[in-house]
């Protein structure tokens, strides 16, 4: 089954020319009824004009239509940026008879540099006219997003909720938190459910505390993160021709369900494609007290460059791992941490184990997919991190010149 | 004028076959009378087993000799470890005539491996047969406690304290937080001026925040890392031949100021020497409501591998450094920073400024030092931190299969 736009959805990806190579580099979204909007954002305190905006604007009940460029990200640009993105938004609107503040922008690329005004407005225009709810429109939207990005990255789900066939459709860039010339992850969920606004920023705010949260390529927030979910109720509207009842009870919990498993398919799939990666790392922390203290032993294991590098050479160096988890800022019991790599036990209770390390060598060269568990025994809450292997080849590719 | 010990120690390095390649791997230092130590350890809650020995016996008043060993950290080595370190410096103790309790330990190298004892043994025999206050004794016992560092560190003052000379030398290892094959970060500062033991603590404690504390090379803390100083108080006994008077007053803060200069050379030399740099940064954070609070910037930016891989590509990529300041968890006004770069204006109260990109790119590329200076006005506090820049040399060497 490929992925469809949720009714009501169109799509578009063009070139604009904010970029200097002829990929896409602007996308447009529209709804043809007012939607829902929720929305979640960088918490970096240098956050991007379009995000300024955006937060505005969400949790709204009225957003028609979506823009997104790449390639400057209008981020760092003083006075002169917030009005740029409030201009990007108004044409954006008008594009398709909206009023100006029925919509949200989003930019993703290098930092200080103006967006340039005149090639937006031309790209939003161009790509109003080619709006579609087509499989291929919904790749070029997703496309005009990417910036070293080497895939598209659409995820979805088609379900069954309240005995109404539902669509959750999302698009996401990001391969580096901030990319040789670029930055950023963004992610625009859309949905065809009938959500209360409540409960649809409610929904967002779980599902990327589980996915997008617990994800890094460098470690590095950017100024532009930005994860929309916008739902325009149109499963509800089809059948009565009015606006349906919002979803509640077990129609929103499947919701829910739904939208967490789009964001976690999205959320990985940064870290899949991250920049120079060879290895998908999943770190797995069990037995703590809290879930942020699982979550942050993990995140300090997965922003570790020496974690990083080991697995990048197939090099089963637990020392690394279990050090790393050490100075998190975590207190727990050092003699009764347990470590798996790939399946393998390595350490046990604070002691090594005798193992073949030559297996484990072999069996982290050979797969793609690297499995880190770490088990202490302080509680019950674990988390779940996705991170990638660190190799020379992120170093080249962030290492060149800006320009 | 090179560099020599205090009046009163003697020192060795030899190589015992802790490591494969036939390189010093053991060095003692030995104090002809006893000696106050003083100690800063690991935060880390997953530390080695000399490590919790020296922290036992530190701050103390009569510790007589150091033991150090590098190719094996004994850390991670379960109650065995605690028992190995213990012997090892039982054994330091005995080659110089002291009682067991007054022998500190160090440890660097892979974590989770047995010291190999039968070699340790016959290390400390050896070096404690060719102990001596020479240039060369002390550049052999710098070198013994080498990892992947590619050059000794010796630092040191002599400088009249309360009209005696005085000398303040130390040796340092590190080069990566945790190497390749090894691990941490060593410093043993040794003087001849007489201290109280409160005194001492205080003074090094003081002297570390600001030195060893103010650098990183990938922000990976070790189990191991151990600075201690011994202080013999010979320059006061030279005279009457009896123990002369501590230090206090302006003496004691004279000794304090050499002290930190010392540690602050110490703690330079080691992002200087960082595995695979290229080049050595300066991060400078200003106009900060507390120092924790620049000091957390620092390291921030210190530690963002987007900033570190723009250095060695002698990329002005401004932008990386603010946005790093913008998720270092300090509230800021972020229309109220200014950035320079090598002493060029590139950002300046939260709006990009027009600069030569190409003028600063070259200017990164020419110097080995790099200068960052970010400038908030949130008020008066500041901090420096000091690290490398991060380059496909680094993840070479890490990325190398342990064994």
């Amino acid at each position: 089954m490929s992925l469809r736009l949720p009714i009501g959805f169109r799509a578009a990806g063009v070139y604009s020319g904010v970029k200097r190579s002829a990929k896409l580099d602007l996308s447009l979204v529209v709804s043809d009824r007012p939607c829902v909007a929720a929305g979640v954002y960088t918490k970096n305190l240098v956050c991007a004009a379009p995000v300024t905006l955006d937060r505005e604007r969400t949790p709204g009940t009225s957003i028609r239509v979506v823009a997104i460029n790449s390639g400057v990200a209008n981020a760092c640009t003083g006075d002169q940026g917030d009005i740029d993105a409030r201009q990007m938004a108004a044409w954006a609107a008008e594009s398709c008879g909206a009023n100006p503040e029925q919509a949200l922008v989003m930019s993703t690329g290098v930092i200080g540099t103006m967006l340039p005004m005149e090639k937006i407005r031309a790209g939003i225009e161009a790509a109003s006219k080619v709006l579609s709810d087509d499989g291929t429109s919904l790749e070029n939207a997703a496309r005009g997003i990417m910036t070293t990005d080497t895939v598209p990255k659409i995820r979805g789900r088609e379900v069954t909720i309240g005995g109404k066939l539902t669509r959750v459709t999302g698009i996401a860039k990001g391969a580096a938190m901030i990319g040789p010339n670029m930055g950023t992850m963004l992610s625009l969920i859309m949905t065809d459910a009938e959500l209360r606004v409540e409960d649809a920023q409610a929904a967002l705010v779980d599902a990327v505390d589980e996915s997008f949260h617990c994800i890094s390529v460098d470690g590095h927030m950017s100024t532009n993160d930005t994860v929309i979910l916008l739902a325009n109720g149109a499963v509800g509207a089809e059948e009565s021709g009015k606006p349906g009842a919002p979803l509640s009870g077990k129609g929103l919990e499947d919701f829910r369900t739904t939208l967490f498993e789009v964001c976690e398919d999205l959320a990985q799939s940064i870290p899949a494609d991250g920049e120079g990666a060879t290895h998908l790392v999943t770190v797995e922390v069990h037995g703590c007290r809290s879930r942020p203290d699982a979550l942050r032993i993990g995140k300090t294991i997965a922003d570790s460059p020496l974690v990083k590098t080991a697995i990048a050479g197939a090099d089963p160096n637990w020392g690394r791992i279990v050090s790393a988890a050490g100075y998190a800022g975590v207190k727990f019991d050092p003699t009764k941490v347990t470590l798996y790599l790939n399946g393998l036990l390595l350490y046990e209770r604070g002691s090594p184990v005798d193992f073949d390390a030559d297996a484990v060598s072999k069996s982290i060269a050979a797969e793609r997919d690297t499995s880190v568990v770490l088990i202490l025994e302080e509680g019950k809450s674990c988390a779940r991190f996705w991170t990638t292997d660190l190799t020379a080849e992120y170093v080249r590719l962030n290492a060149d010149y800006r320009t």
